[in-house]
């Protein structure tokens, strides 16, 4: 602001605290990924209804694909300081742990996203797994309240200055 | 995933239904253009009203290319698959058929959107055409609840690998 | 506005093309229902891909029901003069026109929506009919880039002043 | 859809995967109340900026609750069959592990929603705590990639037909 | 949150800055509305071309009145601790100052909003009429980059408990 | 359209109205920058309750802050004609008047946008600076419901055909 426009003169406010939606300008544009994961622990039942095509709101998990799809195109709206993508690619791999505790199904989703662009995906592609695993919690939640989402976390991401980054 | 992460081993879900949002990212970002329309039928006194501007809920043609205008650049919410793009242009063309059956009026909106990306603007464009058919039905549906949509369509798109196509 | 504020006099720009979002206050909470319909003509191959679960993009008709449903939600947003609404039921019905012409299939979409409120959802049902057929052509243009939405329409409404509604 | 409309005939389709927006018309509209949480677990040091201020984002813990408050309001549009619901409440409650393990510390994010509609917040509330706990790990990643979501879940949920629940 | 969940102990963060949408559950359902008012101070020259339709971006007045409706429909998603609410009524009004300064035009933006709620349409109400300023900024820009947006403000409001205000 | 579309001829509208978004697939890619500005006009009260964190829906300026990045990046969607861009980066500095008028406060807002694209920022940045306004309004109006944003104009921007702009 000019010198004129602070006519009065202005005390600036105390930087802390201060959200910015920090400055990508000048970074490359490169091809970059992001790979993430979210666990669903539920019943065995509640797994048996999902194979089954027995959920009375649908097919569980062909609409959490759809879900996670969305929420990855819809990320810089969701997290305040995201930068918005024109995303590239969005898949979602799911599958079932063959050997979960007695009782118990454990659903794993996985999401792939890739942009090219100044900044990473990271975060596309874990609001992808979330939004995925809660869609998953919603059409269940009528005969297993008590499932949980476990563990939703970066597995890879690739491109950038910082190259590539997997989870040890 | 790494096969540590697997453990316990998982068994992969039959990939049949897996919606993706295919990978648009060895394409090539060149000129692209799409090209939509869609015809609204509506009684003769419905178009009197419109022409006249005498509609209680305004200026029913301006609404409509601003609502269609506003649905091209939403396009990737609403359409699950669609990449989000960053569109170029957006322009919509009225016009009236000069010619139409006794008692009725047909309302042709075309619509035009443009990009410079690596994937087409064919589903802004239709999505555009419908979003506008839809309002002028909203602004009439008080007077005329029998109007109906016809023919949203493709009418050509140019750029990217498969180049031109146009409506036969 | 009170006096005061109008000091100099102020001319009044002509009532039209005054877009309003009607005042629908007085109106009463009834429960209200509207059924729309769209249909999508497209090549019998293309009908035999999305049957056969072939579609490169994954589960056509899924993905289209999760759409319509998403898209009527958000009505209030895409159709600029209509009122925002809590829909408590938005359902998708598809069939297959069982005798189309040689060479050709006709998808059937009708869509459902229920609301208890001061006015109606012919524009949520009539949105998530055309998001729908869109997502169709969306997933299925790869292969058949000259299928045709047709006869996006209201088949009925009931609630409100009006009451039932049924095309002809 | 009349007779007549069907003319040649439809063949419906198979029902299952039939996504759909249950029919909640007939529900009691009621008080209801949803209480979900998240866990965030990052490294000592992380915690240890976050606290001092020093993160260069900004504010974290409020940037969080910010976003948590705005997914709470977007959740019809985040999780497909969820009904819109005119929220009353959003609340979102941090404290961090008083005994965390050497070197690590946990965020506990406790989100409280409460409406009076026709069905619950349980998504409302679960997708307010990943949201928080998603912006968390944004805010961070640049110096705390391993950061890991834990225990999305939900904690209580008062009214509606079933009463409340309690995770156990 | 139960004690078993708190098994190491938690230290609750302190509540300063701790934003919340405020519970409004407890009161009353009352009609409620809010009138705003903008004003637009721009070069005569800029306005001459809007009332000739020489603007070519289109018609600016209508557009603007499009936007400031859809801005109130969104405004608890713009404005982050705002309740959702189900409008039911938003009319602008515009007006011309018929004695300004020699060589300028004000535009006058006055906003109407109606709401049966627990609470009020203030900031639907300022919302919608900042967004009709800055489309009218939007469209003319290109001749007028000095426009200025003026004493965006409430104008009254009625119904909830604290009744009717009206600015001095 | 081509004449064979045009079958039984149409009569094409008067173009006057018909908004549209201009085509900027011309332009050239480069770095453009803009910054905005709004004043807030309260009470001297108001701000001390703001300064000591006593505002009861929380930190005020930090949720204006997160308020004003979250616009800049749906200001698309909001102005109907504004092009959709990726933005960089965004900022927002926030300073009070110095010496305001006995018994007033005023807050200033000044927000920095920035953009390698083939159009500005300008709207981006007004939205930005007027959102967060607002947000001020909603957090403090229980007290000070006669607060006045005053103000909201471009500063200053850079890059494009038109080069640097600055209010004189």
């Amino acid at each position: 602001m000019s010198e004129s426009d602070r006519a009065g003169g202005w005390s600036h406010i105390d930087a802390r605290g201060e959200a910015r939606m920090v400055d990508v300008g000048s970074k490359s544009v490169t091809a970059r990924t992001a790979r993430a994961a979210a666990r669903v622990r539920m019943r065995e039942e509640t797994r048996r209804q999902i194979v089954a095509g027995e959920n009375p709101k649908g097919a569980v998990l062909t609409v959490a694909r759809v879900a996670a799809i969305q929420a990855a195109k819809r990320t810089g709206e969701l997290i305040p300081l995201c930068h918005p993508l024109p995303l590239e690619k969005v898949a979602v791999e799911l599958s079932w742990d063959a050997a979960p505790p007695a009782g118990e199904a454990i659903l794993l989703i996985e999401t792939e996203v890739a942009v090219t662009a100044k900044t990473g995906v990271e975060m596309e592609a874990l609001t992808a797994a979330a939004i995925a695993a809660l869609t998953v919690y919603d059409m269940c939640k009528a005969v297993d309240r008590g499932m949980r989402v476990e563990a939703v976390e970066l597995i890879e991401k690739t491109g950038g200055r910082s190259g590539r980054w997997k989870r040890g």
